[in-house]
């Protein structure tokens, strides 16, 4: 019992440690830690009213709000699982999603959900929500703010929906250990202080914005929230609450410097990587391993975000870096033995910030842990210096006569011609080689280059097989989260054919 | 099983990720992460061939030494507890423990060893070790090095020998989940990065030395080894060895700041709080929080080192500062209830660091961690702004009149005093008031000052009823590490008739 730290504790802890520190600002409203401490007293209390009890589900459909972080936490405190679901989802991917985790209560935001679902007692986002927290009891849930069910710290309490691996998607499930010890090793990488103030510009529901919003709150930082990226009000957000950090990358920070061009607003508290002579002007460059390393690393949701940094391994030969304090890494083969440094195996993990399997997936669960170890189904490769390298999805992996080609791999070498925006690279069959490989490509506004030259760019960076046999011109690159979505590739240009699948 | 992380789990992953940083410097020895990781299989079969299982018990009887963080990781390994015990303690000390702890392997450097003891499969330290860790098998314990029986990280893997609470001293037992927690609050306070070298010159059966050894193990760092402090040593070694930081403090900097006079030695690599003119030159002057706050917090053994950190909590009302991110704080009453900020109570904790109770004392240990928290025997103060105030051992509490009076607050204020170099107070039975407030003082070289203007001195800084009726000089204050040795300032200068015992 005295070792367990729920998310519920940590904000018990938060609200008699900094009583005067702003926990939460989104619009107009403001709450210190013991007004959010109390605020989710209520909300807990009156989730409990309506049934969710310790292991219900509690989901919410909507953009980025307040009410994201007190659902998390109300939800710890009552031992329930809590499930921030992608908004943007289609009417049939939603009705999947609510049918498989089966929640005991939805707050929704009617006017932002792209599917025309919703349900009898579905309690609406804003003044519905603002309401049903009201009508809670301020009582405490029990002596010293923890329910005796609710106070596993190994219990599930966050639900992320992931990558599809047998067809439907999965809400991998982590616990408040392994919240925690993510959010520490970020508070170890990125340096973070008390004072921190993320501003939550990203999407909720994926675990890149979520990871950052729990460790500025395992700090005891402040969080602000806002619907969604817009360039101008990035600014002004971060001009007004002193921002350090925001979910900005690529041309998002172009056009937060496009919406600053006249120097209007002050983006000095951001301490950021350095990215261009505009942007490192506006901003401050820090100093932190993670803004060292370019942001590096390797993740995923079911190792709490990022299981590997670039800012421990610096001079690293791996891109991916080195393993966060808290996990041990495997390259294993499929046999499950460890392959040597230098080949190329499955990246397995195992350690605090590691996920609880997926939610009513008992058969994946066992196929995902075998042998005591998550299997990421991500390849990858320990080098000579210790380093890992992420090479691709096991699953994509393409078989062109008898050699093995990783997208990833290609993509990297693509995105070096000065003509290429963005690339993907995909499998189609091939009658002689079983696979061939085709390269698409968005060339950057304004410039051109033919196949034959970016063939040809390719080669000379790469083993031959490895280049691309087609190039498709695109307009863009359709993603899930970060990476490519290979599903939407393959169907559009002919995809398919891969030996893992 | 996947969430698993014992200390011999960190080393796995270090041999593997950090194949060519040199893990541990001891004189002429210089080991890498492999080597270290090889040579703790062997030493942990060779214990195992000598009947260490889990559960078992190995003990340290020696100054400083690689071997004390090779006997550490090879029982993290085995699932067997490592002690370090006090090697300066008397016969009937050290019988006292040996009986206590009935370990079933026992290391000893027999020159250094106070007592006259010595058991007859004693393994001696140096020689007789190296001897003994060549003879170990070098097959790894089980597939992925990990024992089935030693993979558990909550079983205890550390045993520190701390203050007496019932007339013996007791082992705290830490587990590798709480070293490791532990370790991860010190990277994020102390900013600790790879790269990091840390000099063991404090002794490493205090927490205070073991604490550092374990978080810049835990980052993949530099252990460099000394047996004991020596001003000229360090000097070297920090050069040498490019430290960033070595166990040091007060007159400890002064006499390295004395050694190095000439500027023969190249200090420059250290980074430390700023403490003198001649020092900050010599040093880096680090901005981690850790280095911003004098270092200083509140802690004891048995919550993993550190509790608090005035480091996260930039100009705090309570000196102590704030809880690691990984614990939780109450400041209780002695019926369990929390006690409102401004009131005094017993700092009670809890969190992912603690300690898993005594060896060996299960009513004692049922006592410490009643109402699932644990009772750290001191008391503190919660002050308006959140943040904590050390006040001093319960124990220790002096009754005068109806008033208590806490030693640690008037010891503060005679220190301020300009000719007093260091002080103590006890509580003398005095017919009228049931105690009296006595004062044992030691003044700086070459300065003087009456008892009547030391008293007067504290009347000036506190309530009244706390001031000093009795002023003993002397020439030193026993002390019990970092504190006063109470008992043995009872005995010397009359104490007794505290409330609390």
């Amino acid at each position: 019992m005295i070792h367990q730290l729920t998310l519920s504790d940590v904000l018990a802890e938060h609200a008699r440690s900094r009583p005067q520190v702003t926990a939460v600002v989104d619009g107009e409203l403001r709450l210190t830690y013991p007004e959010l401490d109390r605020r989710v007293t209520r909300l807990a209390n009156a989730l409990a009213a309506r049934g969710v009890a310790a292991g219900e589900r509690v989901l919410w459909l909507g953009q980025n709000s307040h009410a994201v972080l007190e659902l998390l936490l109300a939800s710890s405190r009552l031992g329930a699982i809590f499930c921030p679901a992608n908004w943007r989802q289609s009417a049939d991917e939603l009705a999947f999603v609510l049918d498989d985790l089966a929640p005991k209560a939805v707050v929704w935001e009617r006017s932002e959900t792209a599917a025309p679902l919703s349900g009898e007692d579905w309690i609406p986002a804003g003044d519905g929500y603002e309401a049903f927290l009201a009508g809670g009891s301020d009582e405490p849930r029990a002596p010293g703010d923890v329910a005796d069910e609710a106070a596993d710290d190994t219990a599930p309490v966050l639900a992320l929906y992931t990558a599809a691996f047998d067809g439907r998607p999965n809400a991998a499930l982590l616990s408040s250990a392994a919240l925690v010890a993510h959010s520490t090793s970020l508070l170890v990488v990125r340096q973070m202080e008390p004072g921190f103030t993320f501003l939550n510009n990203g999407p909720l529901f994926h675990v890149g914005t979520m990871m950052f919003c729990l460790a500025t709150f395992q700090i005891g930082g402040t969080n602000v929230f806002t619907p969604a990226f817009d360039a101008e009000e990035v600014c002004r957000l971060v001009d007004a609450e002193k921002v350090t950090q925001a979910f900005l990358f690529g041309q998002m920070i172009d056009a937060v410097v496009a919406a600053n061009a006249g120097g209007k607003y002050d983006l000095s508290s951001l301490r950021f990587i350095s990215h261009s002579e505009e942007w490192d002007a506006m901003t401050t460059v820090d100093d932190s391993p993670w803004c060292r390393s370019k942001m590096g690393g390797y993740g995923q949701t079911e190792v709490g975000g990022m299981l590997t940094f670039l800012g421990l391994a610096p001079g690293a030969a791996g891109f991916a870096g080195r393993p966060s304090p808290l996990v041990q890494v495997r390259i294993l083969a499929a046999d499950g033995t460890e392959v040597p440094p230098g080949e190329v195996g499955e990246i397995c993990a195992r350690g605090k910030s590691l996920f609880s399997g997926y939610f009513n997936r008992p058969e994946l669960n066992e196929a995902k842990t075998r042998g005591g170890w998550h299997h990421t189904g991500d390849l990858g490769r320990r080098e000579p210096d210790g380093t890992i390298t992420f090479i691709g999805p096991r699953l994509r992996m393409i078989k062109s006569g008898n050699e093995n080609v990783y997208p990833a791999e290609v993509e990297r070498a693509l995105k070096t011609h000065p003509a290429v925006a963005d690339a993907a690279v995909i499998g189609v069959p091939d009658e002689k080689w079983h696979q061939a490989v085709k390269a698409v490509v968005v060339l950057k506004d304004g410039r051109t280059a033919s196949a034959e030259e970016i063939v040809e760019h390719v080669k000379g960076a790469l083993a031959s097989y490895k280049k691309p046999r087609h190039v498709d011109f695109a307009e863009s690159i359709p993603k899930k989260g970060f990476t490519p979505d290979y599903d939407a590739l393959d169907a559009a240009h002919g995809g398919g054919g891969y030996p893992g699948s």
